[in-house]
């Protein structure tokens, strides 16, 4: 397979959560290609992930449902991109399974990049998520991308412990 | 790396491609994947492929300059989904280098796979232009995909009996 390209965010289009945590690179692994254990993490609480589906290959679908704690549910289908075994993820809600353009009407288009490097007994955890326009990485902000990915990602070092 | 999806065509969405040609699929891989080919069969004369950039990893940018025959330039970019060699090409217009979502105004947005397998001394071509809508499939068929991309592949056959 070619080498991997390297990401480097803009700050006007790109959102980052950089940190360290305590599990090695195959427990994040795990955690983000079973569908069993993205519902067990992936939204920040009060809001759950109440299904999801993953075909693990470029191309393959990434779809998941989010409910809100009033109930409301939203179905988010992509594809992944590039699936390198603990060191890199990419997934976009800009293509369909089968690299389909999106043709949906939704509230913003983005790509995530997940990096893993191996970091002491943990891992250097890196996630970009990478918008069209300003517009789009503004909104994201501002329904809480910091404080969302960041929670989550406490959920996902408290599962990857018990796996 | 996971094993590649089937694309099966939707007859609404998606225009194919189909024939077998004389030259191996190196060939065919090689009039692909550089740049100084891609300038020689890319767009049926009199239009020209007159700039071509390439950097052939999941996420590198896949980019021409088309010129049409009163001399108006037409750029496009996208980057490449996936690389088999000899086998499969993924890229799409919708992601722009680095997976970036495409915020730019164009007629219609598409991703094309290119399959080929060998065929005796030859090679079983497909190309499967993938559309988000029948809006995009439309417009494309009207703008002479069909003979136009049979006009680009006479090119490449003839341009891959010279390498």
């Amino acid at each position: 397979m070619p080498a991997t390209i390297n990401h480097l965010p803009d700050p006007k289009l790109d959102l980052v959560l950089e940190r360290v945590v305590e599990v090695p690179p195959p427990l994040v692994w795990a955690a983000w290609t079973r569908p069993e254990y993205i519902k067990r993490w992936f939204t920040p609480a009060p809001w759950q992930t109440v299904d999801c589906e993953i075909d693990l290959r470029p191309g393959g679908i990434f779809r998941t449902v989010m409910r809100s704690p009033e109930g409301k549910e939203f179905a988010n289908t992509g594809c992944w991109l590039e699936i390198i075994e603990n060191r890199k993820l990419a997934w976009t809600g800009a293509l369909l399974p089968g690299y389909r353009p999106q043709n949906a009407s939704v509230p913003f288009l983005m790509t995530v990049v997940i990096l893993m490097e191996p970091n002491g007994v943990g891992t250097k955890y890196t996630a970009i998520a990478i918008h069209g326009d300003e517009e789009a990485a503004k909104k994201h902000a501002a329904i809480g991308f910091h404080d969302g990915w960041g929670k989550a990602l406490d959920q996902l070092v408290g599962l990857a412990k018990t796996i």
